[in-house]
């Protein structure tokens, strides 16, 4: 029944517009009363996103799960990636929505308060694991922005391509972005050497000297970093 | 006029509600017309943020007179300065609107959609001055994100405390955070020699060694940097 109300609902957005259907339209074609739309949204606006409401509560659940030997950045990480997964679970619905989105402004400020509570979920964990250090929660709200940033810059990417590209490279991608800016976790294997730095030995216990103008802005001493590091 | 109607329209905000005040209670208080009312204020919530259509158009203005001189993290930086320093032209007024808007759920979405037209101003900059550079748009739009989050975060931490901390150091501190981890400007004097580090000669040509495990996690190694040039 709740899947036959988004069917018929955006297949009238897509014939007629948005702003044009009604909810009796959606009912009507749907074969359902009023009051059976109204048990599973509350509003024409809520049917344009179905699975938002389901996807913050595994998010909360999934970081609820999370215990003292998770990286806290690595963790909000994978957080944002249920949303990614969640669109990418139905690529055709998920690019519909994406240009009925782009039209109709109400949608955008829809949107807008969800992503918001995406990244106030993200930040309400970091809190936590950051409470009692300097500046704890100023770095859990500016890291939980960064991540739903860059998760967001992968999905409209992923939808521009009309769902074709690789969704999981591309967040993954952005979110090794973040990762490396706020810190990232030990990696799990030995870092392999790099082929332009002949001079590490391969063994995981090396070392990495880095020689740099002690006038030279922060940003371009860790770019030397990564290079030497492979991480690029 | 203007004025007068925003002071009318909080008097009554105060006493009744905002839910329960509307255009004609606003506009028979400040003894005007209804259409001088909408000729200032598309609608009831813009008058609770008369200022951000001028701080926006002052910031794209500020973002429009940037060039190739200006270092553009510390520059969207700035750009975020002119926000804050609106809301600290009027303490009260801003501590009494951040009062209402925390009760008025139409009202909090109203207002991320004008910190999203920040973000969106701050990232267009960004997208600019980093184009054709590898991960040009992620960059930008995460910076964009981490700086507007950075903003919010000494904004609410000022307005809790009545308006009386004080707002520049708050938000200098805040945006500090994410200066150093995106990219700072270079230093504009010479740094300082760092006391626990003897070894580094004083002039500002100088080099910093820094020797790191390879495992290490970047943000460490990031963190033995700071500490070396004394930027902590």
């Amino acid at each position: 029944m709740r899947d036959a109300l988004v069917a018929a609902a955006f297949r009238l957005f897509l014939e007629r517009g948005y702003e044009q259907t009604t909810v009796d339209d959606i009912v009507a074609l749907a074969g359902v009363g009023r009051r059976s739309f109204f048990r599973y949204f509350p509003s024409k606006e809520d049917v344009v996103f179905p699975d938002h409401e389901r996807c913050l509560a595994d998010m909360t659940a999934f970081l609820a799960a999370s215990d003292e030997g998770h990286e806290p950045v690595p963790r909000v990480c994978d957080a944002a990636r249920l949303v990614l997964r969640m669109y990418a679970e139905n690529p055709s619905f998920s690019v519909q929505r994406y240009r009925l989105t782009k039209q109709v402004p109400g949608l955008r400020a829809y949107e807008l308060s969800v992503v918001w509570r995406y990244e106030r979920a993200l930040a309400e964990y970091l809190r936590g694991r950051f409470a009692g250090r300097p500046d704890g929660t100023l770095r859990a709200d500016v890291i939980a922005a960064a991540v739903v940033a860059a998760h967001n810059n992968a999905l409209r990417s992923w939808l521009r391509s009309d769902g074709k590209s690789d969704a999981s490279t591309t967040v993954d991608h952005a979110l090794g972005y973040v990762q490396s800016a706020f810190g990232a976790a030990p990696p799990a294997a030995p870092v392999q050497e790099h082929p332009g730095h002949p001079g590490h030995p391969e063994h995981p216990e090396d070392v990495v000297v880095v020689v740099s103008r002690r006038g030279a802005p922060l940003w371009r001493v860790v770019q030397e970093i990564e290079t030497t590091l492979g991480r690029e």
